[in-house]
């Protein structure tokens, strides 16, 4: 079953929660998509070095702004993937929300490997990684968050659960990671979706720049859809989770049962 | 301290081993590097689906044609890698000598990933992921053979032990390796040499064509040298093994160091 899948690139605001809220919201009822998928810390924008500031942007996961989003996912039966500074406890992580219109299987992802001074505010995530199995629109989905592209076990352990799609909202300020996120999808034979932001926060004299180049990958590693570099912009691909199912390309090699754990990392350097 | 690598890409002749020698014995001689790699199964050719007919170019590691690489090596101060057809006990793998002027530390490692119709002929290899220390020139060499790319556990393994440069002697037939390598350079931040061959071989009426572009990448996923596609020819670049030493890249952030080995793959799907 094929089905779209949406990608919002755009410029959270700074500690404008409720205009960037009002703009994800327009782009949400206006899709026509699936599932719609925004960048990572969408609703407040991205460089925060000091918990004080972060706390007034941060959002528990009982806020009416979350329930708000799981009633939209609900009422025009749309999956809806979002970046933002996740509060518990007065900890704080670097979440994604994954919404689906069932509520149950609605879950937030917890970023796990942090990126620069984002490690001054938020916490390491405590979730690890897992799939939503919708299966109204028979799709697995793996969630990561942007500096987890670099890590290969992080969609290979998404994969290895079965996900057909890893969503990788994203505040991406290199130019390495276009291909590294092709292998990705190759080496998993999986989709890989990056919704990047655009435009610049700075910090005293720090400057980051985000690059956009969203893009939707298919399992053979090819682009389907790539967006601009500094533009709002909505991207769209049909995807297909069928294709992702089988692992094999010849009648001797599939990508997963050719695998050999036993000869993987080393005993005194691992803790799997 | 830097050092020159050469990849020498040609066309290995099918099942004439003393032609194929005598070729790469050329090479090795005329070579001003340090480090010079051949393609996988070098010395045979690729395409056996015969053990019988495979048997006739096998070589033992204690046969003559190892020795001969290995003295020299000895004789003119140089590691020499290539691929060959490797029996022992009448069992066949696809293996890689590493051949260092140090006998003690040459070695031999078996293609832990074999692709298509070699494993009619092969055996899975049996050696692991390995690092080669050869201190003479400050190195640490892994070795991964052809559809070992695939699986990002392999050049992470290596990696993970401490590789500078994985050395990856290839057959390769498809045009998607190339970003993958780039991609396994910069998540591990280590040199990349794919040794390749051209040329083409057929059974009954199967056609294999490899496609050269052998190609020696830096720790940033750059390529400083690639071939062709369908030329013999010799590369060399210079490499420095300290600049994979150091796998941080900000203050905040160091790649092996961020790794959340406990967070990776799921227990009901992996023996680590």
């Amino acid at each position: 079953m094929k089905l779209d899948l949406e990608i919002v690139q755009f410029e959270p605001k700074l500690a404008k929660t409720h205009e960037n809220i009002d703009l994800m919201e327009k782009y949400i009822k206006g899709s026509k998509a699936n599932i719609i998928v925004f960048p990572e810390l969408a609703t407040s924008g991205y460089f925060y070095t000091d918990k004080e500031e972060l706390s007034k942007v941060a959002i528990n996961a009982e806020d009416e702004i979350i329930s708000q989003f799981q009633s939209m996912a609900e009422d025009i039966d749309k999956l809806i993937v979002f970046g933002f500074p996740e509060e518990e406890d007065s900890l704080f992580y670097n979440s994604a929300a994954i919404l689906t219109p069932d509520r149950e299987k609605s879950s937030i992802y917890r970023k796990s490997h942090l990126f620069y001074k984002e490690s001054l505010v938020f916490e390491e995530g405590n979730t690890g990684f897992f799939v939503v199995d919708y299966e109204p629109l028979n799709i697995n989905i793996g969630t990561m968050i942007c500096y987890d592209w670099r890590f290969p076990e992080a969609a290979r352990t998404l994969a290895l659960q079965g996900a057909d799609l890893i969503i990788c909202p994203s505040n991406l300020v290199t130019g390495v990671w276009q291909g590294v996120m092709q292998a990705r999808a190759l080496e998993n034979s999986v989709y890989v979706a990056v919704a990047n932001r655009i435009g610049e926060e700075s910090k005293s004299f720090e400057v980051l720049k985000f690059n956009g180049e969203s893009t939707i990958i298919d399992p053979n590693g090819l682009p389907l859809v790539s967006a601009g570099g500094n533009n709002e912009i909505s991207i769209v691909a049909s995807i297909d989770p069928d294709l992702t199912r089988d692992k094999s390309f010849n009648e001797f090699n599939d990508i997963f049962e050719d695998r050999r754990p036993e000869l993987y990392f080393s005993d005194n350097e691992e803790e799997e």
